[in-house]
């Protein structure tokens, strides 16, 4: 059966993105210098061979153990979930050929069509909750696994209803000392993982967690 | 020169202590199940020989690796500094032979004679704030080390005057959804660190940072 999974970057004291990163000040990387945090923060995956050639950034970038595991990640999703906020940045910054090459899930409150993108991305705008969205995602994704994508509160919605099996995340040294929290708002009857793997390289530990037997 | 180094457990969701985990509700683990989330969170640590000892758990208990690294975090410690609720839980749980074995900084507005231990731990009341107490320990420790020892609120004063060289954090794999979270009330201008080892076990992974240079 089909997995749901989370594979993000997280600052050391807890944040998916530092203050600052959101649309109003999307231009303007100095606002609380959340443009240089931010590549700190994915500084080990910017410089991937496999995320470069994804994100049409250019060719070259490292190959090994890391790279690897990107493409595992991209080749295991047969769909994804996101949020508004995240798919707004994103409307703004993919290429044309948006990087995920599935269909994916946006929650959001807007009515819009599906956008359909070159190299096999569409979107999908889905107006009736997270449930609604995963059971959508399920269908799609077949033998293949369902990434949630993020923003936080997405990831938290999720953790709330009990609908995540995996939880990967690249634990990158810097501070951040505000922005947006993974882990909050989770309720009392929250889920329990236990340690699936680690990989620690110089810019980021690679933490792997599967949910509690 | 002495490092200024702390060592602490952390939930996968940023907290050093479940809430509830505090001198209201002490003899209540039940409350809000705060003893089960703090035996889960140190679980790793209750079952090493060392520890065991230190703490007159009884004889017995895990050898290997992550009992050395637990000696030799005492054994480098030549003075240590706490919060004064800290201290309060402390004083009800330790044994007569308190498990520092060094002199003891308590940041306190309360005015108190130095209280000595047998086994060479005496805590000295400091009302002056964690600058002074930092040079006594200093003083104190000589070619040897300084652990802050915690809790979260003393840690961020640290952090806050950038006092801290390395961070040793043990990242267990328990979400409390509440608590006293460890990195928060940081300033703008706050230090930044850089991975330097992690040791992975089953019950914790082991995360070592040195201040980036």
């Amino acid at each position: 059966m089909s997995k749901v999974f989370v594979n993000i970057g997280l600052s050391l004291d807890g944040y998916m993105a530092p203050e600052g990163m959101d649309i109003e000040h999307w231009e303007n990387p100095d606002y609380k210098n959340w443009g240089a945090k931010w590549g700190t923060l994915m500084g080990w995956i910017l410089k991937q061979q496999y995320f470069r050639e994804n994100l049409q950034f250019g060719s070259g970038g490292e190959t090994g153990t890391v790279n690897d595991m990107l493409r595992h990640t991209m080749e295991r999703s047969g769909a994804g979930i996101m949020g508004k906020r995240m798919f707004d940045a994103g409307e703004r910054s993919w290429p044309e050929e948006a990087p995920f090459h599935t269909p994916v899930y946006v929650l959001t409150h807007e009515q819009r069509e599906p956008w359909v993108r070159p190299g096999g991305t569409t979107f999908f705008f889905v107006n009736d909750g997270p449930e609604r969205a995963l059971e959508l995602a399920r269908k799609a994704a077949g033998d293949r696994d369902i990434r949630i994508s993020g923003g936080a509160n997405v990831i938290q919605q999720y953790l709330n209803i009990d609908a995540i099996d995996e939880l990967e995340i690249a634990l990158a040294p810097i501070l951040f000392g505000s922005g947006r929290r993974l882990f909050e708002n989770l309720h009392e009857a929250m889920p329990q993982f236990q340690i699936d793997k680690v990989l620690n390289t110089p810019d980021a530990t690679h933490l792997s967690y599967v949910r509690a037997s």
